[in-house]
C-alpha cells in the first residue's frame, strides 16, 4: 500500500529538532514551545517525550541530566537534550525527507478532493 | 488535542459513498474501482472492509446477498451495498464534513511548513 497522509510523529520530530537546534531546553518545555508556534497544533506531553525517545533510539539526539535551581522549589534535576556528533546532519536530511512527504500529503489531499467532490 | 491531518477511514468512506451513489456493486469491487481513480491512494481489501463495516453499523448502507453467476465458477453468493432511508442524506453531511476537514489539513500542512522550514 501506498503511504497516506504524513504520520504526526514525523512532523513532532521535525518541530522538536528545530527547537533543538535552537537551544537545549528541558524536555516538558518544548511543548509549551511548539504550543506557543502554531495554535492549530498542539501535541500533548505524551506524544511529545515519544518523539524524543524515537529521535535518542535513532542517534539524532541524547539526553543529559542537568540539576538546576528553580525559584521556589530548591534543587531540582532535569533532562537536556543536544545533538550526537553527527546528529546535526542527520537531522537536516531527515527535515527535508519530513518535507517532502508534507508536500505529497498536500498533492493527495488535493487529488482526493478532485476524485469525490 | 486539536486532531492532526485527516484519517485515512474518513477518506475511504467518502470514496465508497461516491461509489455506492455511482452504482451497488460487490464489496471486492471497491477496491479495483478505488484503485483506478488515484494512483496514488491504493487502499488494501482489509481497509475497505473496515471503512464499509463502519458505514453500515452507523446505518448510512446496508448490506444484501444476492446469488450470480459468474463465468466460469458457476453461481455464487456476493454482499451487495445501498443506502438505508435516510443514508444518501446521512452521506451527503458526511461528505462536507470530511471535505472540510481535508481543507483544514491542507492549512495545517502550510502552517507546518511555515513554522518549521
Amino acid at each position: 500500500m501506498n503511504p497516506f497522509l504524513t504520520k504526526q510523529r514525523a512532523v513532532l520530530k521535525v518541530y522538536l529538532l528545530n527547537e533543538i537546534e535552537r537551544s537545549k531546553s528541558y524536555g516538558w518545555r518544548y511543548t509549551e514551545a511548539i504550543a506557543a508556534r502554531n495554535a492549530d497544533y498542539q501535541p500533548t506531553h505524551s506524544e511529545i517525550y515519544k518523539a524524543l525517545h524515537e529521535l535518542t533510539a535513532e542517534g539524532i539526539i541524547k539526553r543529559h541530566k542537568q540539576h538546576v535551581i528553580e525559584k521556589g522549589s530548591g534543587l531540582s534535576e532535569v533532562v537536556l537534550y543536544s545533538f550526537t556528533e553527527d546528529g546535526y546532519h542527520k537531522a537536516q536530511i531527515y527535515k527535508l525527507q519530513v518535507k517532502n512527504d508534507l508536500e505529497r500529503s498536500k498533492r493527495l489531499i488535493d487529488s482526493i478532493i478532485a476524485d469525490n467532490y
